[in-house]
């Protein structure tokens, strides 16, 4: 089975059960494709079988975290900074499996006030969080360049630059707005994933519940 | 005036003209807008007055050349390699000049059979090449990574590589085709040029003719 290992914290528990479960035998057969340098990092160093999708273009199931899940199971995701290998790796997959607590249950997405995140590249990010700000003056939005700990911007595996989105109230259209995003010129990806989980596995206080379409 | 300063080897024409007129007097209050590393150092080896997007998002008027000219004034651009700098440079400009020779018409794009590229970021680029070879089936396409003359792949300015597309027949609809290979995760940015450019002005063996919209 190749099974698209996700980014983050939550995506960072399955890893480790992974390759819990890989050690002990109770799961063998499994090629994992990791969506980050991070995430292959941890995967490897709990031996667990790597690919790419240069090499293993079709996916069996991913699992990942998300930070955002609306009632159409639309997410927001790439706060972790991830974005766009989670988005190359989830939608080659036939199954995709979002872990998530009940706190990132939103009526609308880009309603919980954290960032959304946009990846552009380094040339004119300015003008490109420019644009990005007037394309949702109806909602309202602050548009802020991702700055790392020591101040400098945020860098990711793919040598772009991301754009947060805070949004004062949730995208009207998640389908136009994406569209959107990415026919600004300089735009890489964005952190809008629609359509593309097909469960959600929320952690609540009650328990665990499994939304799917 | 605000300029946008094309890439290549007719683009390399203007800018030499520009900063001849600036140095004899002839033009004044000009500030330029490279498309690329290589338009921007000969800009300022003629000392022409430059600036970026971010802080020149209006530009007047771009000049710059073109692999390709249909009879719509659509175009194929970036053999040179620019052409994501290119692209968020023209659509910024308010009219947008090409220049071209005769042997750049073609009755449909890609019909030159040279490339028509495709920026890609460096994450599994073999995987989004066998999905442009797959997007152009019905066209038939041989699709390339750009390699440089050191046998390495070709990196551009933005730390990306370029899958070259040579179509057997001219693209069907290039809007269709455009929006196709935008979708792909993992693509930049790619060399269609649509409803772009405001005037192109062909060098012929008879003269120069100007065909604009």
């Amino acid at each position: 089975m190749v099974l698209g290992l996700g980014t983050g914290s939550t995506a960072a528990f399955v890893v480790a059960k992974l390759g819990e479960l890989l050690k002990t035998g109770e799961l063998t057969n499994i090629i994992g494709v990791p969506t980050s340098k991070r995430t292959e990092e941890q995967a490897r160093s709990l031996n667990i079988p790597l690919s790419i999708l240069d090499d293993h273009p079709h996916i069996d199931l991913a699992i990942d975290g998300a930070d955002e899940v609306d009632p159409l199971l639309n997410l927001v995701k790439g706060r972790g900074g991830a974005l766009l290998r989670e988005k190359m790796v989830e939608a080659a997959s036939d199954k995709f499996v979002v872990v998530a607590d009940e706190t990132k249950l939103v009526d609308g997405l880009g309603g919980s006030k954290l960032a959304m995140p946009v990846e552009v590249v380094q040339f004119c990010w300015k003008y490109n969080l420019v644009r990005l700000q007037e394309l949702f003056k109806d909602e309202g939005v602050e548009a802020k360049l991702r700055v790392g700990e020591d101040g400098k911007p945020y860098v990711t595996d793919n040598f772009n630059y991301i754009v947060d989105l805070y949004f004062e109230n949730p995208i009207k259209d998640g389908y136009a707005a994406g569209k959107e995003i990415s026919g600004l010129e300089g735009v890489v990806e964005h952190g809008l994933f629609l359509d593309m989980a097909t469960a959600v596995i929320i952690a609540g206080k009650t328990g665990v519940e499994v939304k799917s379409k």
